[in-house]
């Protein structure tokens, strides 16, 4: 700073001013860019946020980055954040809640701007409570403003639609355990199919390394003479439908001629791609953004306008791939 | 720490040290580790790394996590981090080398332990030089160890396959530009058919948004009688690949009866799942565990292992999915 000063002929304070953002005069201003860009001069990020008390980085906690919605989520979220000149720190969690609390603890101590968080675990009482924060799927308390798909939309799209495309007998499939939104979602499928009378059963595989032979076992058991007893699957997770869908290519039967499968979360594997697999599609751009427009409202200290029940529903949409029948 | 010291009935100094893991009494040590599960203290990671000028964060920095690629490496090299008990923090550059360096700030100014990096944009000059680093498939200097897959043997092994399964008219297909691996990949490619007398095109799209319609145009007015020209397609990525399979596929073109294709990365949409293309695959597990080996060595302080030229060529390999026929 001091090589920066002497270049430039000003004082240490002006260059100080400078690199904080503070207001000086123009011409002075020329003269520090000019050095500061004649010398290279890489302003210490460290020093600048211990005195400013804030950083331009945002973290953002994910259970995992190793699936396409996680990904898109991701890939939203810093193409969000960017807009508004922040960048973004990925913490994969692992869906540890050690690994998320030493991420929270840096998040703390590296005096981040903010935290977006899709955290599993109860960590609300470790977050300072100077740091903005937003939660995306899961509440973390209820002072935090909390950013979510309308999951029960979801299942209730999922049924109508296997309904309106001709299956009669649908099936629910997952894996244990059934939970927080995975539970929604299989729900409210059940509440449409009970109000609308249709037969529904559910499968559900245990929570082994190899459930996908849960799926396969109880799959062959349900095929006589080349027919699937069910002509319409949900699944509250894309991954889960595709193992169905791959199972049943296996063993013959037609998609979506004789079984209609659908997914949820709808996340593409290439961005530009259509997807393979029929799903409930969630937001993940409108995710991403409601999500950072919470946090710069704290940011601008603008609390006024989130109150202690901030729920943010996000509508899910119907995305045709070919694993449904086009409805004309 | 003061409260800590209190409770414990030690020294603020003794409570320094434990929680910088010097060396104590064993029973101060346990009055430390209750009074500080009883009072819930969290070190100041922040003041701690001022202490002792590291910290157990390892950045890594990728161009995207959008793609199965990408997420597979991220994924790995947080497993094999976490192995050693290092965290990894993951920065998202999109390509672009400003976010690159600011990246690389907080890197130096956070006194991270390592940085492993994927960047593409020339940074070497900008990274302090105490801090350990390791780049994968593109090299940063001289001085930094490099992991890369053998990308030369991938683009041998597709012509091989594609010749060994029957494939007589082969070509290569891209999107510009086609620098750095890509070039490799491609030539590689294609002199295995100069060695070994076989045909072989290329077709690279343009560099603009819409890319797929040149493929499109491309496929259109090499398909007659439904018949398409090539009866092998190689790529030097699965996303290009998976296009030319999806229009192939529209178009009414039978794959692999017809026309074979082999991508190239091979990476699973999700870990449990089989891959629908054919591609040749990189290690991403051993890609990872290289380069979390050689970021170790220089923690150590063991840089008379690390050569001026240290680059280590991981072996690629290929991975049977639904494109190419099986050989027996």
């Amino acid at each position: 700073m001091n090589d920066v000063a002497s270049l430039a002929g000003v004082s240490r304070g002006s260059v100080s001013n400078y690199i904080n953002g503070k207001k000086i005069k123009l011409d002075t201003q020329e003269k520090i860019k000019e050095a500061i860009a004649a010398l290279n001069y890489i302003p210490n990020a460290t020093a600048r946020s211990l005195k400013t008390s804030k950083s331009n980085f945002v973290v953002f906690i994910l259970p995992t980055v190793n699936s396409p919605f996680f990904s898109a989520l991701s890939y939203h979220m810093q193409q969000e954040l960017q807009r508004y000149g922040y960048k973004m720190i990925l913490c994969n969690s692992n869906n540890r809640s050690e690994e998320e609390i030493e991420y929270i603890q840096m998040a703390n101590t590296q005096k981040v701007a903010g935290l977006i968080t899709m955290s599993y675990a109860e960590v609300s009482n470790l977050i300072a409570t100077d740091i903005p924060l937003v939660s995306i799927e899961k509440r973390v308390s209820d002072k935090v403003p909390l950013v979510i798909a309308d999951n029960y939309a979801g299942g209730q799209l999922a049924a109508h639609t296997l309904s309106q495309s001709g299956a009669k007998h649908l099936l629910f499939v997952s894996k244990n355990p059934v939970k927080n939104i995975s539970t929604i979602r299989e729900k409210s499928f059940f509440d449409y199919c009970n109000t609308h009378g249709m037969i529904a059963d559910r499968f559900i595989a245990r929570d082994i390394p190899n459930f996908v032979d849960d799926f396969q076992e109880f799959i062959l058991a349900h095929i006589q003479d080349h027919q699937f007893d069910y002509d319409g699957i949900f699944s509250d997770s894309d991954e889960y439908a595709s193992d169905f869908y791959n199972i049943l290519i296996r063993e013959g039967i037609k998609i979506p001629n004789q079984v209609q499968i659908i997914g949820f979360d709808g996340a593409r594997v290439y961005a530009r791609q259509k997807i393979n697999l029929s799903s409930i599609k969630q937001p993940t751009d409108k995710i991403a953004e409601k999500a950072v427009e919470k946090l710069l409202l704290q940011f601008n200290g603008d609390n006024k306008n989130i109150s202690l029940d901030d729920q943010t529903f996000l509508p899910v949409s119907f995305e045709q791939g070919m694993t449904t029948r086009v409805i004309f």
